[in-house]
């Protein structure tokens, strides 16, 4: 029988290994997908690659899986971080989707001067890159980090990383991403309505900052984060 | 006072033109935006570019504009168009809305072997297109064509208009498209589940489509819709 249901689990994975379910899990299990005693699942923690795990025990509340073979190893995506100024929920839920799918390595929701939310629900944003994972066999699950001001994010900004701006006062084509170094990124993405004049001038002077333009239109933020992501991959990430 | 509606009217725009609204629209304006008479807008139908247009008449059923100037000409994107396999609702929406803001000049849904939908609403799904050009600040609408088997649309295929598919089983990294020839183009992008075997082959066969990876992880169509139509416009299209 083929594996069909892939779940992550927050825990080691090694042969022979029991893995512990909680409610919720064997709910979806064993009521829903209907598995029982010697049915097979893909588990995997985000560490440990993707593994063959079979139904121990299966019960109402609970049960237990015992893990049996790797069937894949962890793929780890490149050194990517993906800021974004959270917007309308169902929005700020499909950017962490979509940059999940896409390979980025670490999620943070900022706050700029034009952002609305001024609090997000981390932990829904972190169950969706953890479903998003699931659905599209990832191995990966990316953090997703609490909201925090952009000017505190800049201001301890690691060293070495760069940031690969979008903004749309850039008038023109959009920039070959080809050209630039290799290395640890983050892409930025503003809110509806863009950075405020003294955000601009901040980003301007900052010497890690790289604007590009997105091309012609006017993009939403969402589709700008997609569209920026994949230009960082195609060029300078896991897809070239 | 800065107009900030935009409005897709079907009507002609001219200097002096009279616009006359209908009731949906009327109610828009008036009731919504409480808007009156000699307060601004700006409108466009998909071919004579954006214009200024002044409130003359305001009622409850109805009303009338005035086209006063032109404020941005009509930008039309390139000869892209995107051929997708509808899948679930929230996301076929999703996929025309973002085909719309990336620039693509006409949207094919197709029936695949592989997809579930049997029909679709390609008067919700014009009606997007139309809001997310409102949005976006656009002044083309793509057409949305009704629903067609992705046989019969290869069968009529218009010389010299290439295809570039977006072949889940292609290995490896994402083809760089720099180097394909411009002109015609369409994106394909398969269901969930990609092309049935008899599709591939054929696919394969065909002169005029070129298979390309997009990237080592699996993409929802969604995500690989968004995908695909950036690579393609920030190599051969207009973000060049």
């Amino acid at each position: 029988m083929t594996a069909r249901v892939r779940l992550h689990l927050d825990q080691p994975l090694a042969p022979g290994q029991p893995l512990t379910l909680d409610r919720d899990q064997a709910n979806y299990l064993f009521a829903v997908m209907r598995l029982g005693p010697g049915d097979a699942i893909l588990a995997f923690n985000g560490r440990d690659g993707e593994w063959r795990a079979e139904v121990a025990e299966a019960g109402k509340r609970g049960g237990t899986l015992v893990a049996v073979e790797q069937t894949r190893p962890v793929r780890l995506p490149p050194d990517l971080w993906l800021m974004f100024a959270p917007i309308k929920k169902a929005r700020t839920d499909f950017i962490v989707e979509k940059a999940t799918e896409l390979g980025a390595a670490r999620i943070l929701p900022v706050q700029t001067d034009f952002t609305n939310a001024d609090r997000i629900r981390q932990d829904r944003l972190q169950a969706h890159a953890i479903e998003a994972t699931e659905q599209c066999g990832g191995t990966f699950v990316p953090q997703v980090d609490d909201l925090l001001a952009l000017s505190r994010v800049l201001a301890d900004w690691p060293a070495g990383r760069r940031i690969l701006w979008c903004d749309e006062n850039l008038p023109g084509p959009a920039t070959p991403l080809g050209d630039l170094p290799r290395g640890p990124w983050a892409v930025l993405i503003g809110p509806e309505g863009g950075f405020s004049p003294a955000e601009q001038t901040r980003l301007r002077a900052l010497p890690m900052v790289h604007p590009i333009s997105l091309g012609p239109r006017i993009l939403r933020a969402d589709t700008a984060a997609v569209a920026a992501l994949t230009l960082w991959q195609a060029a300078l990430g896991d897809w070239r």
